[in-house]
């Protein structure tokens, strides 16, 4: 049986030739997540993108899904057990690691004041500020984020601290790789915590009211991943009793964050809505596309595909 | 004659013995700018610090004077002729290039609209963001901040041209060194824009109506050094227009801003009071004595004192 590929990345031109190009046999068709039809899913043998999970539910023919991000708990339970299925994880890592590097330099920079102050007319000086030369960070998480991330933090002069589950030897970005059991005799050191760990029963509530206790009084908390490792409640009462420089929460438990949660309004504490990753960079589009065309070249190929979820 | 050695920088526990090291025949007094006595600054032969201008018309005494930064244009005039004056150029160099990075990256990420989000208590996604991976940044004036603030870029993946004077030999963090007359050619060219000028006849309002329109209309006008450099009016109209992406001033003109002055509202605009260099990292501080300890060490063995302004 020839392969149908549904197309669903959002490609620009030029990028439909290049798949046609990996597997000139098949039928390639494209659609949008938002567009496709159940005629199209019930046909198709692989699938790229980030289609609506109850939408899979209809794939009768479906061999392989690729999705478009690192996340893919929100397909547990929806694919039958023959399909194989891979993930883009890194496909965003960069645009995550450069929001969490500007959350935390804006932090250290007092700039939330400063628009404060600029939104009622005010010339305002806001005293000292921090830098991360020469400072500790400690990213928990050292996946394909908490590695960007950390190259990043390293260019700028800081001392980086990756914690794995398992530990196998070093990771591109930091200075020192140890295990998550680590955990708390590491929060005393660091001058920024950063948090990228995906939701799992592992990672629940992960950094509790007793762990941010251990960070330094003056230290940054940056939480990007998955809003559930953070105890969120227990770190507004910790900041608003004057624990912590600041914090940047990219995520948050639920989302999106309620008009009413008291979150919003907690001093030092920075909110984005979960818009350090997704499809918002340039670079991002090119490495999904890239990390599809590589897998479509090796399943066409019958070799291993990469980023196999399961 | 004995050396007396008004030391008016903000001195930390142990510091003052590194200074009574250096120079053991001297007398050593400190003080502050704010409580110094005219009868000190009588008898000083040597200041370091930063205190008012005038106060130095009293300085009948003195041989040297070093101040904490890099500009020197307050005490135009002052000094008698017969005193050596140098600065501190560089002592808050890379403060000031982390606060221009900072308000690059904000900027990049559209912060100050998810800022106004936050307030506002809503969760919005506010659509693509930008890199500077891969861009170009233009720096105007290639001096110690100028070389600072390139460094850190390249380190985030920019290809980094400086603009200087005269040209003579690469400079640290730049890919590229070229002359100032070649601004309007490079201007189409740039992703990010950086002015880093003194006031001065040549650089008032370099960065002007015209200047403004040679830039690409989704790059990026940073400005640190001396408000005087830009036509802020210029640049509100452009902006108001839809002309950039996005702006950040560190410096305005004049300083205050006034509470009516337009340019607090104009869309896609950071204002921040002056405050990317002064005395707000542990780093500058240090560097301000270290600085200061080295030349010291000059004047006391008569050799060539460094950053002489004349």
């Amino acid at each position: 049986m020839p392969e149908y590929i549904l197309n669903l990345l959002p490609l620009h031109e030029g990028e439909r030739e290049e798949f046609e190009i990996v597997a000139p046999d098949a039928a390639h068709v494209y659609a949008r997540s938002s567009t496709v039809t159940p005629e199209q899913i019930a046909a198709a043998t692989v699938i790229f993108g980030w289609p609506r999970p109850e939408m899979l539910r209809q794939a009768a023919s479906l061999r392989w899904f690729q999705t478009m991000w690192a996340g893919t708990e929100e397909y547990d339970g929806i694919l039958s057990p023959q399909v194989r299925f891979t993930s883009s994880a890194g496909s965003n890592s960069r645009s995550v690691a450069e929001h969490m590097l500007t959350s935390l330099l804006a932090l250290c920079r007092r700039l939330p004041l400063y628009m404060d102050s600029q939104r009622a007319h005010v010339w305002k000086d806001e005293g000292p500020m921090k830098t991360i030369l020469g400072g500790t960070v400690l990213v928990v998480g050292a996946g394909h984020v908490g590695s960007d991330f950390a190259k990043l933090c390293q260019g700028l002069g800081a001392e980086t601290v990756g914690l794995k589950r398992t530990v196998n030897g070093p990771v591109a970005g930091f200075d020192e790789v140890r295990a998550m059991e680590e955990l708390d005799a590491l929060l005393p050191r660091a001058d920024v915590v950063a948090l990228v760990l995906p939701h799992s029963p592992q990672t629940v509530r992960l950094m509790n009211e007793a762990r941010i206790a251990l960070m330094k009084d003056d230290a940054i908390l940056l939480s990007a991943g998955r809003g559930s490792v953070l105890d969120q409640d227990a770190l507004a009462e910790a900041m608003k009793a004057g624990k912590l420089w600041g914090a940047a929460l990219d995520v948050t438990d639920p989302e999106p964050l309620p008009g009413d949660s008291p979150l919003w309004d907690v001093p030092r504490l920075l909110i984005t809505p979960h818009v350090a990753g997704g499809m918002r960079l340039e670079i991002t589009h090119r490495k999904c596309v890239e990390m599809a065309l590589d897998n479509l070249r090796r399943y066409v190929a019958g070799e291993p595909l990469h980023n196999v979820v399961r």
